[in-house]
């Protein structure tokens, strides 16, 4: 799950969309380091870290998500049975990204030894949320500490053929389902001492993962690379232009902001919060030219689908308008705090 | 994984080894909760919570175990890798309780923002851990915290036929591998301003997932049912005894005691945390009578195992000698700590 920028994780710190969150190398470098120290992988692995997901023999998909108070959320933002459902709904959108179908999830909690937390509560979320695709919970281990509340959600699902992060080719077309940057913009609006509109705090309280609609997007054919939306769309589709070999440029006017958000935020810090804010678990996908239709926007199991950029040759993450093309990088626009370029 | 004491958290606490982890009903009583709660197991689930792992169609078998800095170790008793080692073992022992074949690890760290936590010194261990067994490190997750280290370990593995916790019957044999009561004593050490002499202190931070014996053991035929030791063997015995609808007599001239732990705590503690400790990781197993032989022990895959008991109609733990027979309970003996029966 994407923390809460440490830079304003202060109460009354300004509005802005979280950006670099571990410090130099962030959580990506160290997950990298990790995994490339990890040597070739083992047998019946056949897709190991790196992408949404691991798949195993026999089509399992399985991934894990932790989410920390403090960290990933602050405790007076949800109730206890919103926490469960969040945490598990991040850890399924991996599944979505994927194109896979839940089966099963299990939970380590580690709960806070005040008792302040309804062990019981969080599991009613836990539970909804993995009952909504249709999984169970069938596993999971429980400790208490003097620590923050920590819930790590593994995921298990089945895919035939998982839909990976590569595979982009330069002419294909890239998608997003939903509306972009409201959870991210609940946070900030949270982190500047104010109440978000119900809206956009349930664009961070109540993600839905994108499962029915990865599948049915799998179905129709085209589907050339997928990925879900956590780390805000400039980071996530520079996942898929890297796994590609290939560059991404993005339309900034085709971007679907979060409704009525810009009213709220200003239009410029609403198209920052949509390409930067991450934790919209929508989807973002690669397709080829035409499998959406000839238009700009599409429906696909019953959600909106918007074009919003093209694969081209080179490599990196562009963003444009009438007048020029920008280089994108992780850190985000330069406007956008200190981990900018 | 099983939680130190809370009653003996403080430095300079009785020598007494853990009891009731997790206060009024403890976290088993929590899990089981979280489980019955969870309606029907989902299909291409074949065993759900309950036993020591989560059995999926295609003989993947899937594990998750929680390892926080002050609650299941303090960092200043292990180095780094130490850490990462022995949360990666703790939860490899599942594996082994399945007699399944490790496969891979995703691990979730929550990782101290105060730095003082190698990340890479922590995977080095980590990694020691999974390639020990043949696994590789397939996923994971990482985040930063103010509170203490967190290290979530998901093990994954293949059993073409997992061995359950239940099958014991009436005239069966119950054993153990290895020695006992080494990992509590060296944590009760600790707790009391001590440092544990060098093999009680690597009992504690090196166990061996027993998973070449469980397989060996599966191999030779006769295993009814069989369990890991993490919550000691009065505790996991008594999970035995449950899936099985048995009850377990225990003959406590028999129990394998850490050799010379007698001479260090006395011989009456000793049992007692042989008994009741927590955290040895060796195997339990029920087998059929005469399946390791006639005598009172014997090696498996190079490992002595030791007739400790056998299983009779009835139900719970109970514990022999010359004398009498006594009922043990969850809390252990009366003379043990404030958790007692």
């Amino acid at each position: 799950m994407r923390p809460v920028d440490d830079a304003h994780a202060e109460e009354g710190a300004p509005a802005h969309p979280a950006v670099v969150p571990l410090g130099p190398g962030g959580e990506f470098d160290l997950i990298r380091r990790f995994v490339s120290a990890s040597g070739p992988l083992p047998g019946r692995v056949l897709v190991g870290p790196g992408d949404d997901a691991a798949v195993l023999a026999g089509g399992w998909v399985v991934s894990t998500d932790v989410s920390v108070e403090g960290v990933h959320f602050r405790r007076r933002w949800l109730t206890d049975p919103e926490i469960g459902y969040r945490a598990t709904a991040a850890a399924l959108s991996d599944l979505a990204a994927m194109a896979a179908e839940p089966v099963g999830v299990l939970v380590s909690l580690v709960l806070p030894d005040d008792g302040a937390v309804d062990a019981d509560a969080l599991h009613r979320g836990i539970r909804s949320a993995a009952e909504g695709v249709g999984a169970g919970v069938i596993g999971g281990d429980v400790a208490r500490s003097p620590g923050p509340l920590v819930i790590d959600v593994v995921v298990l699902g089945i895919a035939d053929e998982p839909v990976s992060r590569a595979g982009a080719r330069p002419g294909d077309e890239v998608w997003v389902s939903g509306t972009l940057g409201g959870s991210a913009a609940a946070v900030s609006i949270w982190e500047s001492g104010g109440e978000p509109p119900p809206p956009l705090r349930r664009a961070f309280v109540h993600p839905v993962p994108r499962i029915a609609e990865a599948r049915a997007l799998k179905d129709r054919g085209g589907v050339r690379s997928l990925i879900d939306l956590s780390d805000g769309l400039a980071g996530d589709a520079g996942h898929l232009a890297a796994a590609g070999g290939v560059a991404i440029v993005l339309d900034s006017r085709s971007i679907p902001v979060f409704p009525g958000l810009a009213d709220v935020v200003g239009e410029k810090e609403a198209l920052g919060f949509a390409l930067h804010g991450g934790e919209d678990y929508e989807l973002c996908c690669v397709v080829s030219p035409g499998s959406l239709g000839s238009g700009k926007s599409a429906r696909v199991a019953g959600v909106s689908f918007t074009a919003v950029g093209r694969v081209e040759e080179g490599n990196g993450i562009f963003l444009e308008d009438e007048e020029r093309r920008t280089r994108l990088t992780r850190g985000g626009f330069s406007h956008f705090g200190e981990g900018g370029s």
